[in-house]
């Protein structure tokens, strides 16, 4: 099987554990739960839960106690889209071609339904006791919780909405990097590895990995904002410079970033190789999101 | 020491206890980081978090496992009163004579702070892992993510929203007031009973006396909405009237709301000394509760 058909596969799979998981659509609250729903399935790469489950894998875990950590780590990142789309924040009435959330079921229901994915999350994560109660499963609960805080995802994504339309340093860039990107990052890859009876210091590693491969993703983001086509990217190009954006590129030059997602990608793949465990699919996986396109 | 004294000494205690688990306002992140504790610190009753160490306290609950739950779960009290005061949902520029947390801190900032507490109520919670990794902290967190979520909270938070402006059957109007007001109160109490020991079966009285608690500190509002003035309660009264609102004095007139009220509660405090413990307090707790006059 080639990379992209296993990467599809392995997709496919993921889909189905997120429908697992998801509430069925009755009772007098139908409505948030069919907006929960139609969030969750709009669709999406479902890159953390990926990267959970071929982290678990690569430290050779064995089954069904990663899935609900899976789908709590997809409903976070989705409720941080569905917040984020709303008329205070982005205010976007598309996202990947779909009506937005709170385009579809209006304001306060976009609020609701984050506040209602977001809480699922834990409750979901929480179903692991059903499984196990455990030093791995409650430190799982801690990594989730706080690489999404305010030391983590939300703790970014504050900075970012503060630092709109103002110019950034390159410290205050890294910050927004590290937690609004890489956070969720870390914690998927990291959830993976501790479920799976990952030492203290592999999981050093692997969240030093994590990282990396979000700063990358989020540089590789910012150059292709500026040498892709609208028709490859899928999107505006040219945005961040539309919106007076500090990026990696306006700060650093197209040159070395370039330079430098190469360098700290190849960083990711050694520390990554550096483990006595092994996993193609998770290394031409981080490659493939380094190196992408669009 | 008479009740009232002993209720303030004890709120007193529980804010001391608050301030442990709030954040402190430094790093790139400062202005969430206020937003969150300005939201918590701004007031209340603290009466979940009361309810809760009381509750734990009578099945002879001792230690500080409670602790990061009672702070866990004001803050989830809290994000909801931040996200329901928001433009988008009732659009009050205030609560209890100070300006709600959007009214300072903007909106943007009122969705994310709300966010930053739902989720820094999960991460508080995950340090009593910290303390101890049982049945009791995993079953905490269970209750804690259930009862505050689409089938609990969030799931009577939008069923209230859904139905503004339109008459309401009893069916739903108990739906609301179940979710919506009793699951937290539900939550606390049999958060604080399993804490400290308490079998299923009792914990199966607990949450029937806690959602009788809710729904007669619910109907209680209704009357009081009705049979107050300005000056006792502090907030306008007739405001149900005034939004059309069905309550339950308006489905059942105000004679049967007095009656209901009292056989509700009745039923709680005689359920709650069937228990072969007791907390004097924490009766007389409920019974302020359910006959306060604001």
């Amino acid at each position: 099987m080639s990379f992209k058909e296993e990467l599809q596969k392995k997709t496919a799979e993921i889909e189905e554990i997120l429908k697992e998981y998801l509430p069925e659509e009755t009772g007098f609250q139908k409505t948030v739960l069919e907006a929960v729903n139609y969030s969750v399935l709009a669709g999406g790469k479902r890159l953390r839960p990926m990267l959970m489950q071929e982290t678990f894998r690569m430290f050779g875990g064995e089954g069904e106690l990663v899935k609900p950590f899976m789908a709590a780590m997809e409903m976070i990142h989705t409720y941080s889209l569905v917040h984020d789309d709303l008329p205070a924040m982005d205010n976007d009435e598309y996202r990947r071609g779909k009506k937005t959330t709170h385009a579809v079921y209006g304001e306060a229901m976009g609020i609701l339904a984050g506040d209602a994915l977001l809480n699922l999350a834990f409750e979901t994560a929480s179903e692991a006791f059903q499984m196990e109660i455990s030093p791995r499963t409650a430190r799982a609960c801690q990594i989730l919780s706080r690489k999404a805080g305010i030391y983590g995802m939300i703790g970014g994504q504050v900075v970012d909405v503060e630092s709109e339309g103002q110019p950034l340093s390159r410290e205050k860039l890294d910050f927004i990097y590290r937690l609004k990107t890489s956070a969720l990052i870390e914690a998927s890859m990291m959830i993976g590895a501790v479920l799976a009876g990952a030492t203290d210091e592999e999981l050093a590693a692997v969240e030093s990995v994590a990282s990396d491969v979000g700063l990358a993703f989020q540089i590789q983001d910012d150059i292709l904002d500026v040498t892709s086509t609208l028709e490859v990217l899928g999107k505006p190009i040219h945005s961040d410079d539309k919106n007076n954006k500090t990026t990696y590129v306006t700060l650093e030059g197209l040159d070395k970033a370039r330079k430098d997602v190469e360098e700290i990608s190849q960083r990711a793949l050694t520390t990554l190789r550096s483990l006595k465990y092994e996993n193609r699919f998770l290394e031409e996986l981080i490659q493939m999101l380094i190196t992408r396109e669009k």
